[in-house]
């Protein structure tokens, strides 16, 4: 399975009064990290939304683990992969590592989703294309 | 058990290129939340670190359901509780609405936390103090 | 002219690890107040953008002075009104206030802008409409 | 004159919905490009507060122009050098490219700020060691 590789420069906006990285700033990187994958198999944002006609991949579930905290002037790496396929949903896994430790771990379920005028939100889910899910393989 | 409302008015920041809530500024806001329930309960942010002398109440796990997407100009609010006490470490839930129905719910589990020079990450959990937790009954 | 107050409850995690606000937070303030006053104008902004077929307001120019600084838990109050109109762009002037002192300053130059697929950026300046205009005064 | 030039990959997260660069985010990259010249010029920020007993270089004033557009998916590169010395404030540019394009300008003017429990605000400029300056030339 596809995996990408992202190192992460922290800087002092990301940290808060206790001189930490201030959390949701983790789940900033995580989506930046999912879209690093998607276009590491050849799905750049941009030209993905266009291609297949889509208004985005929003998220339905987000979990994340903070088992150490990191500070301005640290650099970590995030390893991210798709964890499971399904019809129009699929979750991605991203592990954020400073040095060898772990030292965060984030969950995502994202929604491959279209503008539907009909429906209460505008939005609906759609199938994903074979086409998406063979690049990550 | 106490609880707290707070209104949020979504602003165009907020909003991605899908025109929705980027995710992670739910977690702002849910965090905004908790500390708006620690003030609700006569513990402010500022004067509650002095007090007890903690550097903070970071996250050790986060979770987020989002059911609904919300777009500048919405308004919603967040009903946020503590779920359960333990030692050194405890959870909160918030439940956002639009209207009557939930948009999204959070997970949080936060540690009583403070400095500590003699570990490795300079930050040690500590125990809740009794009279903290009997303020949210 | 018209003017609009907003009071805006400073957060920990607008805050950095100095302690106090981090500096591009009032900036998005600033950006929220505009939109306020704008919703004062009976202008609600998606709403504006229907009706007038733009895609926002965007910023060409933008100042700010910081005073005095703030942190977590104070609460300041902007005051916003528009300083100039001119055929296709706008000054906007931020005051904040912490008590009775002003602690920041913002200045803000706007465009009323349209998507033109002819123009390099995509995106084109037009005239303000004389009827927006005249909701400020 | 030391210049730094730092490369930016712009997220969706940076983006709003006209699907433009939110201009608090050029803020926070400016912010990054100021840490990162210092850095280049031996002072790595955390060791830096540490070493000459600051608290940061908080800004009193920052100006930006935004001249072209970006989007989620282009990169750009800053390059970022000291405009100004004074004896305890100083003046940073910064220059946006999008290609050979100038798309962005950020005008900061920084003060080298220590701690004064006498002072009004808790904080107090500090003239700015010589040997601090000696590094950018």
């Amino acid at each position: 399975m596809l995996t990408n590789r992202r190192v992460i420069a922290i800087e002092w906006g990301d940290c808060d009064p206790a001189g930490i990285v201030y959390f949701p700033r983790y789940l900033e990187w995580f989506d930046a990290c999912t879209a690093a994958l998607f276009e590491r198999a050849g799905l750049k944002k941009a030209a993905m939304l266009d291609r297949f006609g889509i208004i985005g991949i929003p998220l339905v579930d987000v979990r994340a683990r903070f088992i150490a905290p990191s500070t301005f002037g640290d650099s970590v790496t995030v390893d991210t992969r798709i964890a499971a396929w399904r019809r129009s949903s699929f979750d991605v896994e991203h592990r954020l590592l400073r040095g060898e430790a772990v030292a965060a771990e984030g969950f995502e379920t994202r929604v491959w989703t279209a503008r539907d005028p009909s429906a209460a939100s505008g939005l609906r889910s759609r199938p994903i294309p074979p086409e998406v899910i063979a690049r990550f393989k």
